[in-house]
């Protein structure tokens, strides 16, 4: 069993108040009231039973007006099931797909639990790097397509990425469905972070470019947008046919959501827009902040990702990202996580989120500043 | 992916309030008040976050203590996992034994959700039925012991047993764990039903007579005891030196349980004694109703359940439990099990949960009653 590294920086200070938690993919703020508030009215109104496994109907309802409304496609509300959080949704996901030694490719440095839900469900993880340029992560479909073999069961795409803040381009999503469909392969898309970009266009979807029939599953999560990671409530969006596949997943796995947790889910997607481009707007302005600041510092190589809510930046010399994240936690009293966590070619890296307060996003700054300029004295 | 001929039940009628529902394991009572405010306390508290994978330590406490004060037994909370429902510590501790091709070794019938959990982790149930005599369940070792073969790698116990009603008694319980010492094999008890029996202690745990580092793994829920069948909370117990890989599996699988959920699991276990034992006497004499009531109708054959809540019985000439309990359900109003989803050895059975009203019990004898004589007249 593979361990987890961002879990153990997290474990060394959960209960230390004055450290600068950018370790993990949480942002600050405590969930929004009026979604706090559906949940304690219906729990008032005693929906604390059994209900159906994958998801109310009004939920999946909700659930498909959300994916029209931002990226503009028609997904069947069938062709969704509610699971206990984003990694929850990928954990059935590769269970109604792989069978033991099967593959999946993805391109890495990528989150460590992809791999350990593809080891779990005995397949193998077979990485393929980003090409880096400049401090810039990109994908070559070719590179991609040589590690497609005789075992290849799927290619597992995170765009906006988790950790690199790669986006991938919509021409590039079409022309990966095509290429999986030529050669029978399934695409797994988690999208969790793709509303937290500049600009007005949510980051493309693969359900832009698919048919209901392709052999893809899209995994998300109501964590990141809504300020609900302590929820465990996400989704995961299957082709046409298989909704009794993952109805019984969900039975079999948690059988379902907690009523009381989908109903918030239900009012956070319904009224939850404009406190989300509130959130993706000071997010942003956070990570503006952090950007000049780290330019400042000389070890440090960093570029503005294209989506999600992490830096994902080079530090010249560092021969061991886990021990220099929990140095970085102990004199600095930032919490990072270790680039090493994410796979091959993550090693000369750390990751920052930067889903906070500006004004914290500065102070995180000024530590970091700080450490560095006492690393050239030592 | 198998079907879950429960589900597909509960499926016809949900939304259909004339239905009296005893197809599911779920009793008739909301979650009690206190629970719900804990809960909420929480929630307003802003504890809607990230927690640690596993588990509150303050729960894990909860929980050893809980073992203490019932069954008497010192269990260190450190062997404590919180898991996203019983279903959700079942699927664990398989992910944490099973190789494909592994075999596991399980008396029937059964709750249809063990075989579905091992075969999603690509082992095999081995099947062993269980001896009836006069309409009672009893198990004997030899039967297990001779389904033990090379790829053996666990004997799966659910006692007090769903559907049958059997308990397994302690020293059957200290003689499986020599034997399983002997051959190097795992026991998985599922132990939700403990508390469900008549007098004052509850019915044995395998606790009692393991030792820390036997290969024991418990599962256990919040949702039979508490009336919390909604919230989707259990625990797994596991062997001294194994907490990491449940760290993990926590992680990978849905990255723990809601705090404020938490929380009331915390004040379940608390402060819910009173409550269960209320609980379970409006149950037994729920129980004690509809024994009285089938025993007179001429085509059931059924016998007192030595703990649990269901009364598994025998139906005279029934060729389809499935469309008898659709008949049941359509013609009676009344929503049951069929024998056949809990797999060989429970086609000629129906299953009634009956944690509910006495009141509502004898509506539901009625309802019975006159389904059958209208049978005969037909």
């Amino acid at each position: 069993m593979p361990t987890n590294q961002i879990a153990d920086i997290a474990d060394l200070a959960r209960e230390d108040p004055s450290v600068i938690r950018l370790w993990i993919g949480e942002g600050d703020l405590p969930t929004p009231d009026f979604i706090r508030g559906a949940a304690e009215q219906a729990m008032q109104a005693g929906q604390t039973r059994y209900t159906y496994g994958h998801g109310l109907p009004a939920l999946r309802r909700a659930l498909a007006d959300y994916h029209a409304r931002h990226w503009g496609v028609a997904v069947d509300p069938g062709r969704f099931s509610v699971t206990a959080g984003g990694v929850q949704a990928m954990m059935q996901a590769f269970q109604a797909i792989l069978e033991p030694g099967d593959e999946v490719i993805a391109p890495v440095p990528t989150w460590p639990n992809l791999g350990a839900i593809v080891r779990i469900n005995h397949g193998r993880l077979v990485p393929v790097p980003f090409r880096v340029s400049d401090g810039r992560f990109s994908l070559e479909l070719d590179d991609l397509v040589a590690a497609i073999g005789p075992r290849t069961r799927a290619i597992a795409i995170n765009s906006p990425s988790n950790p690199t803040g790669w986006v991938m381009p919509r021409e590039q999503m079409a022309e990966l469905v095509r290429i999986a469909r030529t050669r029978g392969l399934w695409i797994l898309s988690d999208e969790v972070y793709g509303l937290f970009v500049d600009g007005d266009r949510p980051a493309p979807s693969f359900l832009e470019v698919a048919e209901p029939d392709d052999r893809l599953l899209v995994t998300n999560t109501f964590s990141k947008n809504w300020c609900m990671t302590g929820w465990r409530a996400g989704w995961v969006i299957f082709p046409d046919g298989m909704s009794r596949v993952f109805e019984n997943l969900s039975q079999y796995n948690t059988t379902g959501v907690a009523t009381f947790i989908q109903q918030a889910a239900i009012s956070a997607l319904n009224e939850g827009d404009p406190g989300v481009r509130a959130l993706v707007a000071r997010t942003m302005a956070a990570r503006d902040v952090l950007l000049d600041a780290l330019a400042g510092i000389p070890e440090i190589t960093v570029v503005k990702p294209d989506g999600g809510f992490y830096l994902f930046f080079g530090v010249r010399g560092m021969n061991d990202a886990f021990s220099t994240a929990v140095r970085i936690l102990r004199e600095a009293g930032v919490g990072l996580a270790p680039g090493s966590a994410f796979g091959p070619g993550g090693s000369g890296y750390l990751r920052l989120c930067f889903a906070i307060d500006p004004a914290l996003a500065a102070e995180a700054a000024r530590r970091l500043d700080a450490f560095f300029a006492g690393t050239r004295q030592g």
